[in-house]
Order: structure tokens, then sequence, then C-alpha cells
């Protein structure tokens, strides 16, 4: 790893994951000389914290990414198709977390635990997954090796974190406004998700399934690198703050015993095995938020399937769903001679 | 119908579904001569509104039941096992809300709309189905007439209300408790489920599969005489006050056309279709409670296999889940003549 650090942009930087970004970075003390935080003409001036130090954002703009190692970009897919030529352009590799070049053929998809052997080839372009198919990735990968997957089965309990701060920020409010009394008002999500929960407010397609749906198809696949991968996906947004829970059930190739899972889940990178049924204790996003791993539990056998694996997860949104999964990429980089020292 | 009505003795009259049923009684009309509300010792001398009346509550005992024509026992098992047969003995008709006698081969299990055929052979003891088992079964009833279930994969998102009024109190307590800064306590379910969710808060068995799981399986198979139906159920409490939701995907004995499905389906009785992608519509906890039908929506065809259906469903946990649908039994039972007029 380079001793000096690099020069890291942070595009999105006052968002909720542009926020977690820099904690994450904190937290694994990743090595950066200097910090260019980018984001739209509305936040320019105001500061963000790093490292004990507050920080000017900076105007999103061609100039900004001169000299700019790596660039980590979560300001959507339109600021993303915009601004990743141009920090291409200019000489930085890219950790993109929205859904701009995620089908790319040209683009790897990566979840380091899955594919992490992709950034051998030092892309300078790295998309980061959504974020309910990262965290299905991390537990379905040590199964996949083991047996190979055949197909998924998937319920989502999708926190409010994944539509933004502002729709954490309308659960809280709605919460707060029913203990007052007050009527409950919904302006990000189209309904109420205080007490309530609804199909993933993204926009649904002919074949009924949303564009979630097809972005955990999609992804899911390409991750693996097996594009015939059956799935069939139901999306739900649950009152939960930041993270997402996956009801899964997952048919493999061969039979899989309950003690193979486990000691595969066991032994995973990325996965911590929550499984105490004498407490009733199992994966719940409470414990999972603020966590890198994801947490796995109630692993179980399907009678009259021995080929098929029922299992619970829940995953931080903002860390393994997005700002971890995506630093983790600049790491393994950074192992890999990806990034220039 | 009898003109005059019945004498109708609810048992657990002060729970939460006893209070649904009186609530049904009025919203059907259903013939009531004379209410006898019946509790536990610690209820009596409370009274309970019926029919613009108040009714004071008497203590559950063997005299209770003389002159009674039709008892809804919504008392727990154990309380089922001890006076239902006294209740039978003194000759009531008795609908049991518990799972003591769901199992019992002697004993029907009953959603109307699947099997209220079997209430013609007039019956003196109908079980009630688990909350969750009911409101699967309306939704599976008319796709399993038109092309016979095959499997199905359900996950399921269940209310506070499941576990009874204390329960729905504690989350109201836990929201307002965070709305005035304070720690939030969990002593009904073990853990907090405000801005959280957690696996079913019932015992787990050795498969890992817990007790309500385990209802819904032998429970659907009992309701659509259907013993070798595989289900895979994965059971989790969210936090919402009074209404389940179900993520299912079903598959048949031959394929069905998604125009199929919305015929069968639209055409349902106990079924409401919610299905509005340009809105973003769809079956919500929100909007089934207080409704007595089931809301049925995100109804698709699934890649690659063409016998299955995937939908998703929101159902009042205490009426169709209990309390409407053990009052429906009982008016049917009177149109069927298995009520004495």
């Amino acid at each position: 790893m380079s001793k000096k650090g690099y020069r890291v942009a942070v595009v999105g930087v006052t968002g909720a994951v542009g926020q977690e970004i820099l904690r994450v970075f904190e937290r694994r003390k990743f090595p950066i000389s200097e910090l260019v935080p980018l984001a739209s003409e509305r936040s320019v001036g105001t500061e963000v914290e790093f490292a004990g130090t507050k920080h000017k954002v900076r105007k999103l703009e061609a100039a900004a990414f001169t000299g700019v190692d790596v660039a980590f970009f979560s300001a959507g897919a339109t600021r993303s198709r915009e601004f990743i030529p141009i920090a291409r352009k200019a000489g930085a590799v890219v950790v993109d977390n929205s859904s701009a070049f995620r089908m790319d053929p040209q683009v790897p998809l990566v979840v380091p635990e899955v594919n992490g052997d992709l950034l051998n080839t030092k892309p300078g372009l790295i998309a980061n997954p959504n974020c309910s198919a990262a965290i299905l990735a991390v537990a379905l990968a040590p199964l996949h090796r083991l047996a190979g997957l055949e197909s998924v089965v998937v319920a989502t309990y999708q926190s409010a974190s994944g539509a933004g701060a502002k729709a954490m920020a309308e659960l809280d409010q709605q919460v707060r406004d029913f203990a007052a009394g007050k009527k409950l008002q919904a302006e990000v999500f189209p309904h109420v998700l205080a007490f309530n929960l609804f199909s993933h407010n993204s926009p649904v397609g002919q074949d009924g399934y949303n564009e979630e749906e097809q972005k955990i198809v999609e992804e899911t696949r390409k991750i693996f690198s097996l594009p015939k991968l059956r799935m069939v996906p139901t999306c739900v947004r649950v009152p939960v703050p930041r993270a997402h829970s996956e009801a899964v059930v997952a048919r493999f190739m061969r039979p899989i015993s309950l003690a193979e899972a486990n000691r595969a889940l066991g032994g995973a990178s990325g996965v911590r095995v929550v499984d105490h049924p004498e407490k009733n204790l199992f994966p719940m996003p409470s414990h999972a938020s603020g966590e890198l791993d994801v947490l796995v539990g109630r692993i179980r056998e399907v009678e009259g399937d021995p080929n098929s694996i029922a299992f619970f997860v829940s995953g931080d949104q903002l860390l393994k769903g997005a700002a971890w999964n995506a630093v983790q990429i600049a790491e393994e980089l950074v192992k890999r001679g990806g990034l220039p020292a």
C-alpha cells in the first residue's frame, strides 16, 4: 500500500452513501493524502467532516478531477454518465455506486467476496452493485461455490435508506408525527412507510417486475457469471431505517446438507452467521446496522427438496449495500496493484 | 336464518380477537338474541360494548355455557382444550380460533372460500386456521381450482396484532418512546419491533422451522386436502400494527397465464385485486386493515417457469386472519342448517 496515500474524490459526498463512504475510509484507514469532496452546486460551501477535519464541499465539474487517483461516484446515474468519462480521462480509477454502467459488458460489477478476481485485470471503472443484490450475493457465494446455484426465490424487506437521507428523515418524521397525534405525510415515498409496508417504489415494467427486482435478477446473474440463473424476486419497502433483510430459498445443482451449508456460510468472508433458535435470535436489521459483514441465519433444509437451502439475511444497505462494498473494491485494487502507488 | 337469533358466547372477549368478533357481529348483523361475554377471572366485572349496550364480562366456567347455541373461543389453546368439551356437552356449536384442535382429523379446519363444503355435515366443532394460513388460503384458492397447487414458497410480513393487544401496545409505546428520546423496551416480544423486524417469535423446531411456519405448512395442507403439498415458509414479524402481508411464489400442475390468474383472482370471493403498476399501488397493510377481503396484487408470471405465479397479499390479521373467518364460518353454518334456528 502506498505510504503517501491517494487523492480521493467522493462525488455526492453530502448524500447518505457519500457520508458513509467517509466513515468507512476512517474505519478502514484507507490511505488518503487528499480528500476531494464533490457535490452539486447547491451543496457547495457546506462542509463535511473527515478524519477530524472539516472539508469544504467543492462543485462537481470537470476540473475537479485533475490529479485524482480514485473517484467514488454516488450521485445518481445521470451524474455518473456525465462525469465518469471525464474522471477517467483525467486518469482517475472510478468506483461507481450508480446503476449507470452496471450492465455494461465492458465494466466489471464486483462484490469482492464473489468475483474480486475481476480486479486482477486492473480495470479503470468498476461498478458497485445494487444494495439488495450485493447483500444477497455475499450470502449466496459460499453455497454457490459448494454446489452451483440453480435458482433463487427472494423476498426483500428493504429499509428507507435505500431511497436516501430524505427517505430516512421522512420515516423519522412520520413516527414523530404519530406520537404527536398529527396526520402522517408521504412525499419522498408514494405511501406512508411508518406502520406500513409497500411494494418497492421503483417503476414497474411490462412483465410486472419493478426496477429493483430487475436489478436483482440481472446483477446477480452478472456477478455470478450465470446468465441463465432463474430468479423470482419480490421487493418490499419496510419501516426500518437502514438495513435490508431478505428471505431466500436457493436451489443448487446437487444436494446440500444443513451441515455443509452451515460450514460453508460459517467460514465465508463477509458473512457472520447468527443462528440461535434457543434465543429466537437471528439476523435483524437493528443488529446489521453499522456492520460491514452481512448477517445470515435461519439456515435450514427444505422438505422434499435436498437441493434447496433456505436462509434469512440482514445487511447494512449503506455499508455492504453501498459504501463498504465500494471502498472494499478500492482496497482490493490496492492489493492487486490496480491503484498506482 | 332464525328470527330470534342465537345465544352466542365469546370466550376471551376482552382480547384483541374477542373484541374484533363483537365488531364483526355488529358489522354483519349476525343474529344474536343474547351475548354471553366470557373471560378469565381477572377480566370479570369489566364491561364490553356490543350493539350500543355495555355487557358485564362473566367468568369462563362450565355453567356459563348452559343454553348457548354457538361459542367462539379465542382465549388460547389451553382454555380451548379445557372448556370446548364442556361447551359441546352443553349443546353449543363451537368455532375455535386457537390451535388446539386444528390438526385433529375429526375437526374440520375451515376457510369458507376454500372448503366451506365441510360445513354441510353440520359439525359441532370447527377450527379456525392460523392467521397467515387463512389469508394465504384465500389467495391461493382460485388459482388452485384453476390448475392444482404443487408447491408454495412464502415469506411473511406479520403484524404485531398476531401476538395480541399487548404486542400492539408495545409497538405503539416503542414509537412514542423513540419520539420522546427514550430507550426502547421489549417485553412482549423478544426484540424491539419498532424500526426493526425479526424472525417470528414462536419456538423453533429441530428442523429449523418455527411453530408459525409449521402451522402454515400443516394447516394449508389440511385446508386444501393436499397432504403432500410442498411449502417453504419464512415467517417474519414487522413493525406494522394489524395486517399481515405475504410474498408468494406458487407452482401449479399445469401452466397458468397471467390473464388466467388475473381472471381467477378477480372473480374470487374474499379477494380484492389491487394491482396498479402505474401508481405503484399494490396491497399494503394500511389498506388491508379493517377490510374483510384480502388484497392481492403484484400478480405476475415467473420467467422460465410457466407453471408458477407470483403475487403479494395483505389481509387483516384480526379479521380474515381470525374474527371474520370465525364469524363467516358461523354465517355459513346458519345458511347450511348447521346452527339450529
